[in-house]
């Protein structure tokens, strides 16, 4: 039975790690940064070493392809991102990247014998930390087979001119450009010439660590919807005026956002998970009492039941009077649950169990570029146990052996497939 | 009885309010801006009108002076701000300009005796809302006479090089020398040439007009503590991590803020003003669980002890664990209850009474340029009635007649301090 090489595996964590070093333990490499162009020269070399076909798309997405012993198979996929948000860590998207290349290389290694071409990719700018939105190129590519109601939210025009959120001046378009990372658009992934696709990724949760297991067969994407929460009160000096003819926005939100919990928790649901993370307020002077506050709801949980019962009581905020200050909800965004393809997820599920790697199905309550591409193409996910759940940080850890375990899953089920 | 007049004062409130006009019955007027000088300009054109001798300080405090009868009598000043901060109102700052302005052109126009130089003045950006801190020149100019706490958060270097919070490349020296208006440092302020200073400002609060007053007699500036209270959980993906094992510091901050109202409120103090303004929050994205937030915490009333009643409760924060996150608090900065001079305040009421202003006594709130003055000079203010109490917005309003009532109360008020 092969397996992926812990060595192998160890090399590359921690030559990436390398590629936007923020001196602490973590990374700082935004898409199309010279960090990142480091990461895909890596990436290039590597997989050019055991022989792979580099390929570039018009959006820098590049694969890197094994070919397979039957000239009329189509390619089987597996990638993820390489870029990171400010202070990430060194997992989160590369160790989905490194896990297509260890497959590859383990497939060069032992001379496996496979009749589909083998594809190790990077998808560009997943995060969109430097150019909004998430998941932009995997949007393009897919764009044709999307959902109306996301593809809506998408346009390609947009997406080439969005701008920096650093420095404001520069564009994805121009920093595509700059790169040298502009292939053609012929290269895109497609059904043409894909057959599907697998992404490795770590959990960002804890559920794995705490059920001690090393892998993650995800079996769908919860759906979910993200709200904007507002309150609408009275800005007066801090100093002058007096406390019960106050309309303070802020704290109309603090009531609401305790009311929320408060009601949600007790519907009892262990499995949804709900987040106020973002919150802006005005005139935000220590000096004023607040007159706007809008906060962020972020709901995900498998079945539309559960998310209409949680979607009920943040209706009734709007109902209330808090603080003196109206409130108002409006919709950002959903997505229904989207399940992952059930033929992958069985060769994942086997592939665990041949090879002898601790294991459990597992939702996904993050966004991936797996997500857009399964309207595209048969799609699958595989998640590697995070320590304590961390990511987006620089604490961000998996062991050696979780990611080689996790690789050498995606390798089995990578080469189930390819029997069929 | 001489009293002031409203035709000129209406003019001056609508000449001054162009200066800066931000198109919707407000102003931005930022200190030494190209609208603060128009306003200076101004101000300098009707005081040379009426024969008041102009003079600058080294940091752009203007002073107008009509001479008195007696040749070695100290002059008595009068004066406020004429910058405001962002999308602020006609009157905050300008009134006491404005009003000290007609003082002069009443004495001027009916030839009132005095014995006292009777002085108008501007002081430079009391907002800081371009360069901080606020009351930066009024601190200067009364550095040697400030309490030793109050005097080690002012260092008049790092003025000079406090940086535009709107382009951060200009500094307050950069803009001060641009101006034009850097005069000479022997034409400060200060107890060899004044004798008293005499503010007059809108209330910024509803007190008055809820009483049907038109002036408030202001006896003092309240005591205060600010303080920043921080809470500390772990940051973790909003799609990924159960609700139990969150600590979400956002939620947090909710339930103290929540608490923290409630316990004061049970004081049953209704002369007490606390506030909670400004809140920073990381990492402030809809998709993470926020790991910091920070709150500011105000609290305003005259009696000490029952500052120390909230200061209690709000230590009572530190004991506890919101939402599975500690909390720590931190002093920004406090003051006692600076009362006014009796004398002057005296004069105040008399002069009110004597001219049938209907007044009341009131305590200020907020901070103003003539709390630094008092610890040099004996210093008073007079409030004028604003509507629904609002300031630092564009809805800011006071009726004519009460400014032009305010302004006949400080002609009275000094010409009492001049026969003395």
């Amino acid at each position: 039975m092969y397996t992926c090489s812990i060595e192998r595996m160890k090399d590359k964590i921690e030559t990436f790690s390398k590629y936007g070093d923020a001196g602490h333990g973590g990374i700082t490499r935004y898409s199309l940064s010279e960090d990142a162009l480091k990461a895909r020269k890596e990436f290039e070399k590597r997989m050019t070493a055991i022989g792979a076909i580099i390929e570039v798309d018009d959006v820098a997405n590049i694969y890197a392809t094994l070919p397979g012993s039957d000239p009329d198979a189509k390619r089987i996929v597996m990638g993820s991102h390489c870029d990171s948000v400010k202070n990430g860590g060194n997992y989160d998207g590369i160790l989905g990247v490194i896990s297509a290349m260890e497959v590859l290389e383990t497939v060069h290694e032992h001379n496996i014998p496979h009749k589909h071409p083998l594809t190790a990719m990077i998808w560009t700018n997943e995060e969109g930390s430097l150019y909004p939105p998430a998941m932009m190129c995997s949007g393009i590519v897919c764009y044709d087979y999307l959902p109306e109601d996301i593809r809506s939210k998408f346009c390609y025009d947009d997406m080439m001119v969005s701008k920096s959120v650093l420095d404001g001046t520069k564009t994805f378009g121009e920093a595509l450009e700059k790169s040298g990372y502009k292939g053609e658009k012929k290269y895109r992934l497609s059904p043409d010439n894909y057959e599907c696709m697998f992404e490795t990724h770590i959990e960002q949760g804890p559920i794995l660590e705490d059920a001690g297991n090393s892998v993650g067969i995800v079996d769908c994407v919860l759906g979910m919807f993200n709200y904007r929460i507002r309150f609408f009160g009275q800005t007066t000096h801090a100093g002058t005026f007096p406390m019960p003819k106050r309309r303070d926005a802020l704290l109309a939100a603090s009531q609401a956002l305790v009311y929320l919990h408060e009601e949600i928790d007790k519907l009892g649901y262990s499995d949804l998970v709900y987040t106020t993370g973002e919150i802006v307020c005005h005139p935000c002077v220590h000096t004023c009492v607040p007159d706007y506050v809008d906060v962020s709801f972020d709901a995900r949980h498998e079945d539309p039941k559960v998310l209409a019962k949680v979607m009920e009581i943040l209706k009734s905020c709007t109902t209330k009077t808090w603080a003196g200050c109206s409130c108002e909800i409006e919709k950002a965004w959903n997505r229904d649950t989207v399940y992952w393809d059930k033929e992958l997820v069985g060769y994942v599920k086997e592939a665990a169990e041949e090879i002898g790697v601790s294991h459990q199905y597992i939702h996904s309550g993050a966004g991936h570029d797996a997500q857009f591409c399964a309207y595209m193409l048969p799609t699958t996910m595989i998640f590697v146990q995070s320590k304590e759940g961390l990511s987006h940080c620089e604490d961000e850890y998996s062991t050696p052996e979780d990611c080689t375990n996790g690789a050498s899953v995606m390798l089995h089920a990578v080469l189930k497939k390819d029997k069929q």
